[in-house]
């Protein structure tokens, strides 16, 4: 359930320091050391999971059920308006560290962060076509 | 627990139509009828909460433990490479409605999407007092 190249096992396992805010049997949750805004937390299982769709459902409950009362103290810390919950998978979406982790970005008017919104329309018949291939996917 | 303005209570209603994918009885999973990419999901708690900050831990738990099999099976459906996890709390971090929404956003090489990356870095001295600031804000 470890990996002893990871940068985010080692931190697990007090080898690597951080800056930790919150930590249970399963979770951990420490400062960005390369934030972009004051107060970026990093959300993470304590166990090796390199991607998210990987990760045991009961595990991702029981770490993701602490983001609200993070992001909450986060929020009330920094006096940011707003925040975005941003975990990525793959090299082709930001991925750096192979270790499932959640962002929490405290943002602020104009400072220049955000998700490139490029939104698209299903033509006629698509919508309902990758309807069924998920539902395929997913066994249903 | 539902807000009748609200366009997601009014989806979860049934009063207005979706493409959905999952279902139980705390969370729904439906396409984006705006996508950033073919497969892109929303997936939601039902009760309406505005931000996630507010949101119960039980609630996120049990809504969130859907988020691997989801990814899962929008990947193998999709061929994508990779996939963001995105939520926005508040206008300034791009929320466009008011009811909590988990994005899972399909990624492929030069699809022009992601989030704007402009690391900082710390002063000396300043991450430990974001680290007992936040943990103020814990009550710890």
């Amino acid at each position: 359930m470890s990996d002893a190249g990871c940068v985010f096992c080692r931190i697990v396992a007090g080898e690597l320091p951080c800056h930790r805010v919150f930590e249970d049997d399963d979770t951990l949750a420490f400062l960005d050391i390369g934030p972009l805004a004051d107060g970026h937390l990093l959300v993470i299982p304590k166990p090796h999971h390199e991607r998210l769709e990987t990760m045991p459902a009961e595990l991702a409950g029981r770490v993701l059920r602490h983001l609200p009362r993070l992001a909450a103290a986060v929020l009330r810390e920094t006096g940011a308006a707003g925040y975005n919950i941003l975990q990525n998978n793959g090299a082709v979406a930001q991925q750096e560290v192979p270790h499932v982790h959640f962002h929490i970005i405290p943002r602020a008017a104009g400072d220049g962060l955000g998700f490139r919104w490029r939104p698209t329309r299903y033509p006629a018949g698509r919508a309902e076509a990758v309807r069924e291939a998920i539902l395929r996917g997913l066994g249903e």
